[in-house]
């Protein structure tokens, strides 16, 4: 586990015939193994086993087992290809039911064979699907390095920087959100410290994070969640980024449980923070965070969070999986289409209004 | 696992030819078992490897080993009884380097039974012994029952508080500092809910504290530390208890790794964070925390928490044990001496003064 890998977090092998491998993120960091996916059911239960995991790279994976899912399909008549493309974007959208990028990317492929349904051969179409999948994948691959040049403009050589949770490449095509920006500081000669938060309950930051930024070479420390204040207090930090899961039109930024606290305890020692998304996740439609309703799960991820028992039977257990970090903690959001500062309803309306 | 247990952490079974039997720690809450000792070495043991720990609860267990230690040498004669007795006391010191408690306890056996020497028999002294060790059991659970008592006070009924770390019966005779409160607040009738930050990297938040307020019968709910923001900020908590390992002159207090961060969120929700500890928890020739060395342990403890590797292979970790909380977040120190409040160099000599 020491060997330096690169990250491709899914990747496909091969022409229209071929198949998609992805690093099977269950078995970091103890393991670096790809998977490959042969069928579309292979796909299904990768999505699903979070094998791949984190909203933009499950879209991704997505788009590719869709052509996946086409191939016994190579021979059929229009009627029967679309029918089974129909079947396909059916069967991978029930794998996950949350993450919105899922939907989006098969939607966006179905769109793409129904345009051409009358003018090109199955073969066609299904090259153009491959196309599409790749497309998919090349746009986040930019996104997640434009706000790395972005927010690489915001940190100094010698700083440092704490992160929580797995907004990395990981969670993308390649590069992440929040550690893009610790990535391009790298490429640019900045030396930057990072510490990670190990992100109780699922430990994505231990088992994710630190991996990555270790693959990386990146200077990087790992610490218990309750330790963010005590580094801060020795001056340690003189930046918090982290990524987000949704982000109302007025700032107000869901993501892992913790980043809330993380968020205060900033504020509270003078360094700001800051959060890395794409444009796609604002949600607009949302006014405030009061309107992001707070996911709860099993209580088991803290009662035998490491394969061992470590809490009294029967007690009760508050397990929320997100937080929602209050807009006027934020000191900018860092997106693809560039910094949103101050966070404000009209700031965000201008840089992504468009969305919609 | 579900049946309730008298908590008595150490307690001496039969007379002056007895045995001292104590809760195996180690196996909570998993395991309920009492570990009996019926040697010295026995006690040395259970000390070192944290059977009993928590600095009270480990001077109670090594007076009540000193007792033990001499049994084999009831029919000595004084000279070899002495001798036996410095034997015993520096072999108990050296089972744990740091706990403060464990020398105070000793260094009182040893002098009890000199000041006995020339007036006594062996057997005298020996039954003296007994006493003093059960003395020192008793005041100390006479502490905590007058540390319950004050800090009960200051909570009302139908309150939510939040604790971190174990500062419970475990950590002392019986009845704990910051549990106290909560247990004896419960006997005047007071509904209280106590939210229980696991407490990592050893947590011993989930694994002790849960698992004392459940025995007990409190309300009690287990969080992962990150969660101690979210949970102050939906309004369910009006009050956070911790207890101290060394408090300075001003105030400042040593105390486990994250009571810091919890008594920052404190202040910013505007909930008043009090630590509860007794007199001798304090070192008045410390000026202030800043003096108060920060002791790093196992980096393991981190990436191979509960048996299971959880971060990469050689990966840097920074793993303080305790943080100082500074005396302008304390709203309140409960001793049993009083209430300290405000907090201040003034403040404290009034009440501890005497101890020097």
């Amino acid at each position: 586990m020491n060997a330096v890998h690169k990250i491709e977090t899914v990747h496909w092998v091969g022409d229209v015939d071929g198949q998609l491998v992805l690093i099977d993120q269950t078995l970091l960091p103890v393991a670096f193994q790809e998977h490959t996916c042969g069928t579309v059911e292979d796909v299904w239960e990768a999505i699903k086993m979070l094998r791949v995991r984190g909203a933009p790279a499950i879209g991704i994976a997505a788009a590719y087992g869709v052509c996946t899912g086409l191939q016994p399909f190579a021979a059929a008549d229009h009627d029967s290809f679309f029918d089974r493309l129909d079947e396909v974007v059916k069967y991978l959208a029930e794998s996950r039911p949350t993450a919105v990028n899922l939907f989006w990317a098969l939607d966006r492929m179905k769109r793409h064979a129904s345009a051409m349904r009358d003018a090109a051969s199955v073969r066609e179409i299904r090259i153009a699907l491959l196309k599409e999948a790749q497309a998919i994948h090349d746009e986040d691959r930019r996104m997640c390095h434009e706000i790395g040049r972005i927010g690489a403009e915001l940190l100094t050589d010698g700083q440092g920087v704490l992160t929580h949770c797995n907004a990395g490449g990981l969670a993308t095509a390649e590069y992440g959100t929040a550690l893009s920006v610790f990535f391009t500081a790298q490429d640019q000669g900045k030396q930057v410290h990072v510490f990670v938060d190990e992100t109780r309950p699922l430990l994505q930051g231990s088992r994710l994070t630190a991996w990555e930024l270790k693959q990386r070479g990146i200077d990087a420390t790992l610490i218990c969640d309750s330790m963010a204040a005590q580094v801060m207090r020795e001056g340690r930090i003189q930046a918090v980024i982290t990524g987000a899961d949704r982000i109302a039109a007025n700032g107000d930024s869901a993501n892992k449980i913790g980043t809330y606290s993380v968020a205060v305890l900033a504020r509270a020692h003078d360094i700001p923070f800051y959060i890395a998304a794409p444009s796609s996740t604002f949600d607009l439609s949302i006014a405030s965070g009061a309107e992001i309703p707070i996911e709860e799960r099993a209580s088991e991820e803290i009662t035998h969070g490491f394969g061992r028992q470590t809490a009294p039977e029967g007690i009760a257990v508050y397990n929320p999986a997100f937080d929602v970090t209050p807009a006027e903690l934020i000191k900018a959001i860092i997106t693809e289409r560039g910094l949103i500062e101050p966070v404000s309803v009209q700031t965000i309306a201008e840089r992504i209004g468009g969305n919609a």
